[in-house]
């Protein structure tokens, strides 16, 4: 009998072309995931994750959803997946699901963190997941920055996709932590359009470096247009952290 | 004029054939560093390191001292060096030290740890850096034995160099830290045998399986001998954390 299952995917993105299957031969986490549930019941499965992460994004909650038919406990499906997978992507949880669980269309939020390390030295073992900067930033600025980008508005100005056609309006909150190496962005939110972290991110990190007030960001949320928000920063900062669902 | 220096060197090992230069082509982090300097001097410059850690082991706090002719600040000859390192080496601080300062002869203590997964689920982003045992162990019964090595002993019994003519006496300290997803166990002494943190640990796990008795662990230090002392672990879950001096 077919059977719908949700698992929770964490992966270092580094050497991946991002989550989404490609038509060509591309290396991505939704097509190894694929090929292995493929293989384990002998005929073609396709899965739903939750975030179409970006190549180099990496994630610690991606959640996906698909139905199988197998004799396999959840816990036997993780486990032969995980066996097959290469160390940088594992399933950390794997259970049975209400029939009409998707992982994408139901997702109700996300949380994304950005990190950057505004230290002039090198971490070595996080140099994959930390956007290397190297250089203080005026955290008071970036706050007020935050706070105006926080609520719900229409973020067009802050995605790389320019023929979008669905509301481009989203609810979010963006927290800034500060650590004597790092400053961590945690978003929270009901969506985030293609690239749109990253160019708030960008968008902060100038505030923070002066080259812009934290004042301007009204008029560049109502210019809808790309052209005026900040730059887009490096995946390998990124981590999608969590997905919620209800 | 000549000038010593001290320098704090953070590595992921993994890629290398552990800390010290070899006479062939080994890829070493001695080598690279040597290298560069010699590069940077325009003649060959030897450094001396505190610890010589095995091949894929880790260091956040391995310290060496170097002693150069150079117009450079200390600031200057770190960046300099941290230009030509590949990303998984990094000089993490640099200083002038006492013309009398060696980095290996006076160390007066160490710092080493040593990480255990007993999860079963594997943590992509800590894979390198963790013995993946994933089975769960008697920390109580680790702690007992932790304890009767604690101390100063003659260490003999754990280490791999049997032709050792010097002093195997030791003075060392270990602690045990439990998370939900792991064992880190914390070695401080005024020093390490060759292998001989990796195999105390391979010693307390064999304990922590029930294979063992801590109650063996007098005996085993007493009959100096390697066969009756635990399996040697991997070298992925060690990091060299700290040297001390004075």
């Amino acid at each position: 009998m077919m059977q719908n299952y949700r698992m929770t995917i964490q992966y270092d993105g580094t050497r991946y072309q991002g989550w989404q299957r490609q038509t060509s031969t591309g290396n991505t986490i939704q097509g190894k995931l694929e090929e292995i549930l493929s293989k384990m019941c002998d005929k073609k499965v396709e899965i739903d994750g939750a975030g179409r992460t970006d190549a180099g994004v990496h994630s610690r909650g991606q959640t996906a959803s698909f139905m199988i038919d197998t004799d396999k406990t959840p816990e036997e499906i993780r486990d032969y997946i995980n066996r097959y997978l290469p160390e940088d992507i594992a399933v950390t949880r794997l259970t049975v699901a209400g029939n009409r669980f998707h992982a994408r269309l139901n997702a109700t939020g996300k949380h994304y963190r950005y990190r950057i390390r505004t230290s002039p030295l090198q971490d070595v073992f996080e140099r994959r997941y930390v956007y290397h900067l190297g250089q203080t930033l005026d955290v008071d600025a970036m706050r007020k920055g935050a706070e105006l980008l926080s609520g719900t508005h229409d973020f067009k100005a802050f995605t790389s996709n320019h023929r979008i056609k669905k509301s481009t309006v989203r609810s979010i909150r963006i927290e800034i932590k500060e650590t004597p190496e790092e400053l961590i962005l945690e978003y929270t939110g009901d969506g985030f359009l293609y690239h749109m972290v990253r160019i708030l991110t960008g968008t902060l990190v100038e505030i923070g470096q002066g080259e812009r007030k934290p004042e301007e960001i009204p008029d560049i949320i109502s210019s809808k247009e790309r052209s005026r928000a900040g730059m887009l920063v490096p995946a390998q900062g990124l981590c999608l952290e969590e997905v919620w669902y209800e």
